[in-house]
């Protein structure tokens, strides 16, 4: 069968970056979205990929892949849409973080600071329990301040966290920087 | 071994009883939420139980084995938990139909009466193609006011409803009679 492939690697989110452009390829560049001069990376065109949407959440999986995981956190709304996969995948509960009173038992919230004005999530009390394993799983990781929210809620309840997991991640935002000490990986990164 | 074991199904949900029974005491029941007088059944005690969460999604699944699917269609925000895990599984493309400017692309939208008001729910234009076989997937089926709403977005763009699926129907609000002619199905049936 001749040689085997080389497959290069990106350092931070450890798949080969041919696959990488190939879902890159699969999402959609809005222009202005959702105010003038902001690029908006629409991740639905991608999801609707039937091979698209299996090639991401098994990328996903694999960069956790032989990690103990008993809870994957998903931030609403559009968290939802991969944690839950991972989750199912892995073997894991799914735990949603919500905005505020959506969630109908008792809770915990954080709140936190945005371009303007502050924003508030909220998860239960019960979700998660002292020494449980726990993703945070989001969409994208931009400035980092949802994520560090989420982080806050989950280490509040003495959960552990095993790493956080994006499928986006806007390099020139440095919203890893928030996360020093944690395993954060990002399928699709961007520079600008 | 003895005799094979004889389940008794439930006619609607075409699952056996005694598994619905095991997934609905993972549920939890809060009185007067989300105000006095209505019993929320809430389902992140469900999902957050690893087992619970597998059972549930494969469960969803069967109902519609041996159907093709081209796309399965999550109703904001707590539809995505179902619809994206069904999707991977059957191996299909996901479709999030949205609240209002939230998409940032050329959307169909559709508006439905509520209680007290109208509410609107988005869809991309070219998430649901002519011919396209489409199940809608949502969490709860009460009244059936946002399922028809998604049903009337699919079939405006052309695309061939193969069926409706819920976690939870709750019977005594005969949601299903605005379906007649469409596969509904529930896994799980309050009748109070």
């Amino acid at each position: 069968m001749g040689r085997k492939r080389i497959s290069i690697r990106n350092p931070q989110s450890q798949i080969p970056n041919r696959y990488m452009e190939h879902l890159k390829k699969l999402i959609r560049e809005v222009p202005d979205f959702p105010k003038a001069g902001i690029n908006f990376y629409d991740i639905t065109t991608l999801l609707k990929d039937a091979d698209g949407l299996k090639q991401t959440i098994d990328a996903l999986a694999d960069q956790f892949k032989g990690e103990r995981i008993d809870t994957v956190i998903g931030v609403e709304s559009r968290g939802f849409i991969f944690a839950a996969p991972l989750a199912y995948h892995l073997g894991a509960g799914f735990v949603p973080v919500r905005k505020p009173k959506k969630l109908p038992a008792e809770k915990v919230s954080v709140s936190y600071d945005l371009e303007y004005g502050q924003d508030t999530l909220e998860m239960h009390k019960d979700a998660v329990g002292e020494g449980h394993r726990v993703l945070i799983v989001d969409d994208l990781l931009a400035t980092g301040g949802t994520a560090k929210a989420v982080v806050d809620l989950v280490e509040g309840l003495g959960g552990k966290i095993v790493g956080l997991s994006f499928l986006v991640e806007l390099t020139f935002l440095n919203g890893r920087a928030k996360f020093d000490g944690y395993d954060v990986r990002a399928l699709l990164t961007y520079n600008d």
